[in-house]
């Protein structure tokens, strides 16, 4: 999962085998009590780290490649040398999953921060030991999420030399900031703008609309590259669904006729209000048929064709 | 300490004390092989978090009050419940010296983070335990730093919608790949422009230029109101050193006869170069005069005079 | 018609039927003379209404559903209940020319305001009573415009939360600064940037250049949707006129073959001079022949085939 | 008043005797079912004209002389020729009150618009017949106002060559659509940033807060420069209370002590929560002096001392 | 001079005596025929150069230690080696006034460049040779100047990381098409904006406006630092004339009840309209009072008191 | 060239032959030494010009049509007379190339200034005896570029009302400074980002990345229109490789496979390290791939096939 998740995708009864998990830090493979850093860490004091989000289906990692990628070109830009190649982090996953006995409905979070400090100070040369790697892993069935209530909010995603909107980072404050402001609004997740005005992502996930047919999305200049997003893209274009990566504004928010939000862990989530304006249809009909490619799509990749 | 600490300032021998510490987490004191955070932590996860980095002189912690009204002060922003009194916080700091025999000469890093999350998502509600509070301290001499080399970068401070500068989060990111592009141009540390393009700040400490007598710093809209940068402020004036809070670009801060960088942990930091191009004097007098009305500060504050 | 329209476009001879018109206020067709507003209308006040412009062409609204899809949208985002169907506005149409013994080569604009106001204040809960709908109607028949000349004026357009382009108001003081500030210069109609110096509009209509072939407008981000803007970049699709929506500077306005203005009073008026520079066709063959498809397309539209 | 008026002002019960009001529309002064204009008029259609509110006290216009300065200053920026001397307007406002039988604690809205146009276009040379210059005026008695709440919203100020701050127009659809978005939210009003992303004012009124003893408010750039606003500062330097124009962000707001509004109607209105998080006083001591200081001072002004 | 003269200041009968001049280049003076550079100069090719404008008055170059101190700045910033010291350029200017028996009332431009180029492209390192230092000298008796028209145009400055206002340098396109743009509409001078439509500078001088007897100018952030710009605001100062910088915006320009320009060449230069609009008084008894203080400061200066 | 050459392909040994050019001044064709203009010559006082650069292969200019185009262009916004027709250019091209025996393998930079002032001033009206016009001509055989090490800097191109990219000018200062920063961080030559921090182009050249077989380079918005990034895009176009023109950020450009720069001067030139960040390959396969599509082109072009 590259975008976060939002909160109402998570309502549903909690998996009580998620009580007793086991989960990898730096190698080793410890019960969720032991999973720890130290305070001196640089994710702990900084959020200097990255991470990506997978879902495990049928014993295959889903879009792992594309994951990975995106993680090894993130480790560039910190200038962060993880430390391990993709298959040694691919085998943590999978030795995780085993020590949790899970093989399919379930996700991971994989994480990887500049390490330790050696004293308490931004410099990342006060970071000598090496990364720290950590995976936490939990089941997760996917549910049929409820439409999801947004509130659009002056709280704003960042120029590229401020926030890279490309980097999957520790450092989310803008976003949770969106989302307090958000629900103090009376709803569920923000409706975040670009530097500018325009319409760009939720705090947590890519977000979608659908006018007369068609499907727009912001740019992508200033929201995450999600995984799930691409995937949407790609599918609309294969089956002749016209889908603009564009800008646009409130006004073309309100007046869509439907909604919806990606991201690695829930796939797509309908949109029921925007600013407590109800949507024509949540979840709607083109919501509908592109869950359907999605999961489809999904099934095909770990299936291996 | 606000602003953090450039890392010319540390260049000096550690402290052999240093190496055989007890911290501070979560109303525990604990040797700091024991000082973790779960990685379930937002602090660890999402750079969810806030702190103020406090210095020991002569058994008083310089200027705690402006440190405290300022976390207290993001917390409202963050909605972040911190739990406990500036009087508790006070004497976690107090048991934490205590228990290291600390009676001057030492560092503080308070950290509150939002705390444990149930599910390893971005919305602040899954964090339900209350935060986490943790303090590091250290034995730290103050030492006479030698003249630090800066280079400016593209990597710039954002929009008070994007990165509120008057927040002292666990989200520096930003700062840090300036450090990083600044490292890579040859320097110790990174110079930061606003959105606009003027002088801003660098990635760790407030910054000062000296010219024709005058001292000129940065509106203070883009960076952190440092508290010891307030105190460089209030002490010019008291003495009759015109010193302007304004807007001045690159050819302005060239041009200027000597430039300082301030923070709570280091005080006044000389710079010797910017951009490779020397300063007339690295320390100037100037930047003498205010350090020493500086540690006049200190040392009356902290003899409650 | 979606912008407005152009001065120039008025030079003819005034059509004598148009002393005596019946106009349409909130349910009652009256005499010009009494077609009134208190006022404590929401749109006297404060610009707080939106509105259509459209032609009647062989007895058919041209493009009727495209304008009411646009009203409908816009009255979403202003939260202002229209508190009329489709089809009671468009008998509210149909009802004034009839009135009017018009059945083409007339033009009606179709106004709603918030309505009028009970205390004179701001707040749109002061507005109690409904909306205020009025229907301006007049003969006009389409004449072959002389060629405008623009002058490129400092007023721009807003960003989107400033000023959302996709809202037809009537709060259009920016372009009408903008109109003032052309005329000054020598000219009839301001050419408008976008907020970072990209050429967008007129003050009034949707603004196209020509370019060794190929047609250029403005990203349409900044500028009013314009219908006929809409059904000129489809015309070109069609007909294999190679046409771009994107940014584009003074450098290349100056420098182009040709160059016209669209909105649904005039159709596509060309342009003569920018900033005193003459094109060097006006109208150039391009120009001449987009019109004519549009001309074309009204006739099959209108003619219901 | 210069700024409009935050609704909460007017939750006192109404005045029987404005359900009788006479106005003023170009010369004549009507019952209020009566004073109306053309739907040709620019100021329906377009939002083309210019307002000054102001308060009679004990026969006194108050501050009469800074609001037609005002308004003289924006006609020159129109180029509207209001075609009335100041005196002229004086006495049209005199002879308005007379024929109400007001004295005193009364209200009026003095409106000019470009007048009433020979076609329905944005041009304003199609304005030939002179300005409508029109007075809405209203009994209303100051009453103490309980605490508003705020909500920060994303709606924001545009630049000075989109929405020129200085001109008191019209056109007011910005402020009207952030102030729907902060009912949406549960507030009575929007506080509203300037393009970058400061707080800057609320969408009718003018805004200060307090903070240790000192009084800050924007700078002046992108909102309106208000009268009460004026005076307020002046106070404030005129009693050794420290005062501020200048940026600051949402952070510092919450942190506030106190925060109040002002505008010509309502005087100061202290604000009770901004974004659901209380202040800590509302009405706080500061707003409580002030307020009192700037009653005295409309006592004296309107006294002719 | 730092900014540069409007054309308007020159339009008195031409010095009869200056078509025999000579000229300094590079240690020479020659005839002005002579006076030449190559085709491979930085400056001819590149516009890579400063430059500062001095004039003389009796025996005295007015201000020439802060003009040479901000030559001096300039050449750190573009790490030109100007190769001669202060007193060596002095001496250029004093050789070149008695070649051409100079002693007062004229005006010099003292231009250095990178220099000749080994390769006609833009790396400095082909500029191998040293600076190209020249001089121009002119006789030119202050005369009064007529009021100027300006026209407020699009054209506008730029932010400190593309055109450094600081910076007084051979590149100068920017303010060369706002000129033109503001003759195409008819005016003398261009009145520019800073890049947020804060009213800045003229082209070529800096930009003052009386409001009720205080004087404003811009922040200086976006504008040349003129020296004659710094000595009008030490002269108000001295005599208590209210003097801000600060924004404002072209309300507030039209409003004003003077304006005047300021360069070394011209002194106070009275504008007598802005976009066609008459000011009040031109010159008004403001400019007059400073022009007066401003030429009895230079005598005071050229006098040595 | 539209773009200027990076320094980096100038390393070869020179040219015995250039030691003794004959170059075009107006119309002359004269030894180097004697190629000069006068210091008031607008282009060596204020940059005031604008020029091409064009290749000789085989006895063809290559691609000239389009140079002269873009030139003729410039001249129109400029207001600058350039006085002569394109064949008459042209046979100043050839006749400065008969001149020094050059039939391939060389190349020509055409400079049009707005020629000698009668005054020293910024007034393009004091430039009144017509343009310069001069042509450097050497000879350069194509080399192969050894890879450039780039550095990104904080200098940035500016917005179309400050610095029009559609203009090649003499006013370059912008890109000196990107230059110089860079090569203190220790490279050849600068990345420069757009106004909103989007990878945009080297101080001299176009510059484009390859990512998993795509080719990307900026939108174009804020860079020269160059010819040779026209044919690149073109030549991708043809040979079915994708190509973008979009927004990237510094995230995309570190990942890269590939990068490299275009211009007339030295066709493709591939990029080695980005801010010390070594990329995949270089030159890759990609670079490879196209370099030959170009050579092929122009071998083509100048064959008149």
């Amino acid at each position: 999962m590259t975008t976060d998740t939002a909160i109402s995708t998570h309502q549903a009864v909690e998996d009580a085998r998620n009580a007793d998990l086991k989960l990898y830090v730096n190698g080793r493979i410890v019960p969720k009590a032991e999973a720890v850093v130290s305070i001196y860490d640089s994710g702990f004091m900084l959020g200097d780290g990255i991470w990506e989000g997978v879902r495990l289906h049928n014993g295959v990692w889903a879009f792992l490649d594309a994951h990975l990628d995106r993680l090894f070109e993130a480790s560039l830009a910190l200038d962060l040398d993880i430390g391990k190649t993709r298959e040694e982090l691919t085998q943590a996953l999978a030795d995780t999953a085993a020590a949790n006995g899970m093989t399919t409905d379930c996700h991971a979070r994989l994480m990887v921060t500049r390490g330790v400090k050696v004293k308490p100070f931004q410099h990342p040369a006060f970071s000598q030991s090496g990364p720290t790697i950590a995976i936490i892993m939990e089941h997760s069935k996917p549910s049929i999420p409820r439409p999801i209530r947004l509130a659009s909010v002056a709280h704003h995603r960042g120029l590229p030399l401020t926030q890279d909107a490309k980097l999957n980072s520790h450092s989310k404050l803008n976003c949770i900031l969106a989302c307090i402001a958000a629900e103090k609004a009376g709803a569920d997740e923000a409706l975040m703008f670009d530097p500018f005005g325009f319409v760009n992502t939720t705090n947590a996930c890519n977000f979608f609309i659908v006018r007369k047919g068609e499907v727009w999305t912001s740019t992508g200049d200033y929201c995450m590259n999600g995984i799930t997003r691409g995937h949407v893209i790609s599918l609309c274009r294969e089956n002749d669904i016209p889908v603009f990566e564009r800008n646009y504004s409130l006004v073309d928010t309100y007046g869509a006729d439907e909604a919806f939000m990606t991201g690695s862990f829930g796939g797509l989530t309908p949109v029921g209000t925007i600013d407590h304006r109800p949507l024509k249809n949540a979840p709607g009909p083109m919501t509908q048929r592109i869950s359907a490619l999605y999961r489809d799509l999904i099934a095909r990749h770990c299936a291996g064709t």
